[in-house]
C-alpha cells in the first residue's frame, strides 16, 4: 500500500481558471477535492491544524500596514448558489482569525436608495482598508448574475459591467489589494438535499425562503450565468477560483488555503520598531517598582 | 480533601457593581478569580466548553431578531488601562461566534471630523442593529477617562457626560439591547511587565507606543477618573462590572460569563415559520430528481 501523504503537504485549491478559460463551470465536479487525498476526518483536521498559521499572517498583515494611508490587504469574494456554504466560510474559515482584522461585507437585494447609483457604488464602501481582510458575502457579480438570468439588465449593459468590474478590480489590485474570488460550486441534486434540511429542522426553518424553492427552475441558466461571468472576469490580477463544495469539509480548506497563499504572497513582516528599545526600556524601567 | 466544584457549575462573573457603590476601584484585587475555584489550565478548559453555547445563543439571538425594524441585542463595552488585555477579549472571547452576528467597533483619538460633533455622535454609529452583538473596543468612556486625567474637558462638562451617556443608554436599553460594561482592572505592576514584553519581542515591538509610559505617571488619576465614572454610570439597566485582569485566562471566562448572561437573560428563540412547512416540503420534492 502506498504511503498516504502528509495532509501537511497538501494544496487544496480547487480548480484555479485561466484567463483564457473558455470551459463551462458545469465541468467542474462539485465532489472532487483537488489537491487533497484525504478524507473528512483529515479535512477537518488540516483546517484546524493551519488556523493559526492563518492566524498568525493575518496578525502580521495587520501589524505591517494597518493605519497606514497605504498598504496591502486582501479581499476574498465569496459567490455561490443558495446553500452552498457562504456562512460556514464566514464561520469557520474566517472566524478563525483575529475578527479585529476582519471586515465582512453581506450583499443582499440593494435597497432602494442604493439602487439610485451605480452598482459598484454600495460595494465601493466595503473595500478592504490597508492592513485588512475584507470579505464579500455575495458581491458586484450579483449584478451580472441574477440580473442576467432574470432579465433585470440587458445582454449590453451586463457586458459593460463585466469591464467596470475588471477596471474596478484593477484599481483594487493597483492599489494593494490582492483579491481571491471563490466559486462554492455545489449540484443542484446536493441543494435540494440542503434545504429538506431546512425544512425538516424547526431551527433551521429562519434560513429557509420559500423563494428558494422558485430559483431552482432557472439552475441551468445561474450555471450559464456564472460561466460568462467567470470567463470574462478572470484576470491574471483577480483570477476567478471553482472551489467543489458539495463536501463542505473540502471548499473550507480550500479557501483557508488560497487565503494562506494570498498572505503568504505579501509576505507581511514585523514592522521595525520606530523608536529606541533600549532607551524605552530604560525609561519604562524606572516607572517600576 | 473537598471535592473540587465542577467548572461548569461556577459563575466567573467578576465584581458587578451596585447602582449606589460608592466604593473605589482600586479596592478590587486585579489578581482575584470572583466565581470560580480553578487555575488557569481549568479556566482554559471552561472557556472553551462554553464556546459552543455562546455560539448556539449568538445564533438564536441573530435568527429571532436580524432583519427586523425592532428587537433585542447586545453591546458589550469594554474599557481598560492599555495592555489590560481588550484585544484578547476580542479574539478569544467575540471571536468564538460567527464572525457575521458581531460588529467590532475600535475607538481611538477622534479624527478631526469627529471632534467638530457632540461625543456620542460617533459612537451612535456603531450601536448594534436587531439580532447583532455589538462591540466597543473603548467607546464613549474615553471622554470622561483621558478627558478628565488630562483635563481636557473641565469636570463641570464632566459631570454632564455621566448624564449625556446615562440619557443615551437608556435610549439603547430602552430600544431592546443589552448593555454589559466591562472594566479590565490590571495593577500597576502588571502593565508593567505587559509593556516590558511588548519591548522584549520583535513581534510586539508595534503594539507599543513610547506614550504609554508617560501614561503611566497618571496611573493614580486614571483609577480615579475610572472610580469616579463607575459610580456616575452604572445604573440599573446598564450596570458595570469590574473584571479583574491580571489573569487574562480568568478575564476571559468572566466576560464570556457576562455575554452568556446577557443572551440567557433574552432567551432568543428559533422563529416559527412564516410558510407551510409540508407544503414546501412538496414543492421542493417535486424539484428533486
Amino acid at each position: 500500500m502506498a504511503k498516504k501523504r502528509d495532509p501537511a503537504d497538501q494544496k487544496p485549491v480547487g480548480f484555479p481558471l485561466a484567463t483564457d478559460w473558455r470551459g463551462k463551470v458545469t465541468e467542474f465536479d462539485p465532489r472532487a477535492t483537488p489537491g487533497f487525498e484525504g478524507k473528512k476526518a483529515d479535512g477537518k483536521k488540516l483546517l484546524a491544524a493551519r488556523d493559526s498559521a492563518l492566524d498568525e499572517l493575518q496578525e502580521r498583515l495587520y501589524a505591517a500596514h494597518h493605519g497606514h494611508q497605504e498598504g496591502r490587504s486582501v479581499l476574498l469574494i465569496v459567490q455561490g448558489m443558495d446553500t452552498s456554504g457562504k456562512g460556514g466560510i464566514m464561520r469557520h474559515v474566517v472566524g478563525g482569525v483575529d475578527p479585529q482584522g476582519v471586515d465582512i461585507a453581506a450583499f443582499k437585494a440593494p435597497t432602494p436608495a442604493e439602487k439610485r447609483h451605480d452598482f459598484l457604488w454600495r460595494i465601493r464602501k466595503h473595500t478592504p482598508g490597508p492592513g485588512m481582510i475584507g470579505v464579500f458575502d455575495r458581491s458586484h457579480y450579483e449584478d451580472v448574475l441574477i440580473h442576467r438570468v432574470h432579465g433585470m439588465t440587458d445582454a449590453k449593459e451586463i457586458r459593460s459591467r463585466y469591464a467596470a468590474i475588471n477596471a474596478f478590480e484593477r484599481e483594487l489590485t493597483d492599489a494593494g489589494t490582492v483579491i481571491v474570488k471563490v466559486m462554492l460550486h455545489i449540484s443542484r441534486q446536493e441543494q435540494g438535499e440542503r434545504l429538506m434540511e431546512r425544512l425538516e429542522r424547526p431551527d433551521k426553518h429562519w434560513k429557509f425562503d420559500p423563494g428558494d424553492v422558485d430559483e431552482r427552475a432557472y439552475w441551468d441558466d445561474y450555471m450559464d450565468a456564472y460561466t460568462r461571468a467567470l470567463r470574462a472576469t478572470s484576470t491574471a490580477r483577480a483570477p476567478w477560483t471553482v472551489v467543489p463544495a458539495d463536501r463542505k469539509w473540502y471548499a473550507r480548506i480550500a479557501v483557508q488555503q488560497l487565503l494562506l497563499n494570498a498572505l503568504t504572497g505579501i509576505d507581511p513582516q514585523w514592522p521595525e520598531a520606530d523608536f529606541d528599545v533600549e532607551e524605552q526600556i530604560g525609561r519604562l524601567r524606572a516607572t517600576m517598582d
